[in-house]
């Protein structure tokens, strides 16, 4: 039944693909990911299982941190909140998960439910719920297949809870994030129990694979002295967008969200022109000095370090600072007209329509 | 073990009474009576019972509106959210309840449970957590009894609820004000699930009958063409404070609270005179024009229109309302260092400290 195991040792490239699909946002995996050693050190690897291994009847939950990463960073997690809220979940669903689910396969949430795996002994699909990483709850294809986010439960480091029960996933999201402002900012929450039958048509597949996969290429071209940009896009059937250094950065948090643009000056073979990234958590619009838009969200627009090659996440972009900007197609499903209203620009506030990677040609 | 029970006309003097000792807050009690009288049509009268009479492990539940008394009267809610938040509560709990409380013994809520137990047929129980309105929920004498405000339920009339547990009482109030501010200002709840033993500690007694007194107290003085001010200071061992108009008013809505202050000219008695009303929400502290506390919470300063003799709520008052301004002595317990600390002028921000109404030489 076990695809394979993940030891405290693979958790450094599951942290590293993480952090590449997480677009510039869903927090630096690295604090979940020293959890998730901690967990694997006591209580042994994670077992990663194929969807088709699953009973339809099974029941499979999603365990996530939900907030704002940068404060997860400061107001660390006391390790048992994401447990203690699958057990609440358990409790009140009146039966124990047979699974494991990671709500995002980018940022922060690729790696926390490592932990809970562990500590549970639970296995972890293969799979995820965006194929990146997104700011909201309902932004997952679970919503697109009908699938409630609640009975959800919510919990902090200080002991406190709640079971949600909502209408909607939108109206899940909205009673969720005030708490989780209450909560100081960050919370742990376990989340859209699904059957294993539901899991199967919702789930991406096999994008923990992926994952790891991709941070065990950057970590072999870093090895190799290469910059992992090539090896990615070749692998990934993505674009490269442009290379450039920061020449300004804005940033302002409204409404939840860290929004901003970052400008940058062309370097390498796209010196002389200009760029900018617009992001609101993640990365979500790269233009160049026409404003034309070379990539829109949900495509994934995912940035490396110039020099060292490793991802780079909206809160590192600095004067002086050079990056390579990638592009890489989304999961089919988030094209449909349906994807688009859950994570197209127009949800983010963006006049601009989205543009398909494909249709660029291919730059240097 | 039926105290009495209160047919839909008498809901008329327990609307009358709960606007009194409202405090100038806690809502108008006009939507809650029309709640319950439409349900003791349907249902029968509502039958009040005496907290001796309850056995020690019954399941005491107050159920209430939280949020902007204001919005209540616009957003109309839908009915049945108080019983759909007492039924989750069972639920969550695993049995029924045998008793319902009145959360505050003014303002809407001393209203709103009467519909609840006219439509589930359980008994209410004459006594209440504040013996007045209060704004936050964890300001009731279950507090001051380690009775916790937790599991509590919050409910919309859209559908949307939670089951919040919490560490303490003021850590319920945050969660739960926070989802209803989402909710759109305001949503119905039951808390502080307690059984008989604890009811019999914390509870405020003979309040509700208290209410109905002093609404029957209102009525018979106006239809006697006298101002009931005098009757019911009599009858509350009561201060006059001041009579006088309106000259000039001062609101905000900072932190979810209606803050604010009334200059006021005396008249009458008072003329020459002039005073000043602080609120939030509630009328919380009433001083002369040296700027002297005549009265502070928690003591209970209970206005009324100087001409018609009926409550005045702080979103009546208006240039040129004459009004009539009492002082009553709160429950002993708001009077201890706990009590003071939950409800006394320096909760609200207040560096006034508390005056005892009975420390006032009498006026006039």
């Amino acid at each position: 039944m076990t695809k394979y195991t993940v030891s405290a040792d693979e958790m450094e490239q599951i942290a590293l693909g993480g952090a590449f699909l997480g677009t510039g946002g869903g927090g630096d995996p690295h604090i979940g990911k020293l959890m998730a050693q901690a967990a694997i050190a006591e209580h042994g690897p994670v077992r990663v299982i194929d969807a088709e291994e699953v009973a339809n009847d099974a029941l499979c939950v999603p365990v996530c941190m939900m907030g704002a990463p940068t404060v997860m960073v400061e107001k660390l997690p006391r390790g048992d909140e994401a447990r203690e809220a699958l057990a609440q979940l358990e409790t009140f669903l009146g039966r124990k998960a047979d699974a494991l689910i990671c709500i995002e396969a980018g940022g922060l949430n690729s790696t926390i439910p490592f932990a809970v795996a562990s500590a549970t002994g639970l296995p972890l699909l293969d799979g995820d719920g965006m194929g990146r990483a997104f700011p909201e709850l309902q932004m997952v294809s679970f919503t697109m297949h009908g699938i409630a986010a609640t009975p959800m439960v919510i919990a902090d480091e200080k002991g406190n809870s709640s079971v949600i029960n909502a209408i909607s996933n939108q109206w899940t999201e909205r009673l969720a994030r005030a708490q989780t402002v209450q909560m100081g900012g960050a919370a742990l929450v376990a989340l859209y129990p699904m059957d294993g039958a539901a899991m199967k048509k919702g789930l991406l597949r096999n994008t923990l694979s992926l994952v790891k996969e991709i941070g065990e290429t950057i970590a072999a071209e870093r090895k190799a002295h290469r910059n992992p940009a090539d090896a990615l896009i070749a692998r990934l059937d993505g674009r490269r967008l442009f290379t450039g250094r920061v020449v300004d950065i804005e940033r302002r948090t409204t409404g939840g969200f860290a929004r901003g643009k970052a400008t940058l000056k062309g370097i390498d073979a796209d010196a002389g022109r200009s760029f900018a990234l617009e992001f609101q958590n993640e990365f979500l619009i790269a233009r160049d000095e026409t404003g034309a838009a070379l990539a829109t969200t949900p495509d994934l627009i995912c940035a490396l370090d110039a020099d060292g090659g490793l991802p780079i996440t909206t809160e590192q972009l600095r004067y002086g600072l050079g990056v390579s900007v990638i592009g890489l197609p989304c999961d089919p499903q988030w094209r449909t007209q349906a994807g688009l209203d859950l994570v197209g620009p127009g949800y983010f506030g963006y006049e601009q329509g989205f543009v398909p990677i494909e249709r660029l040609r291919e730059a240097v």
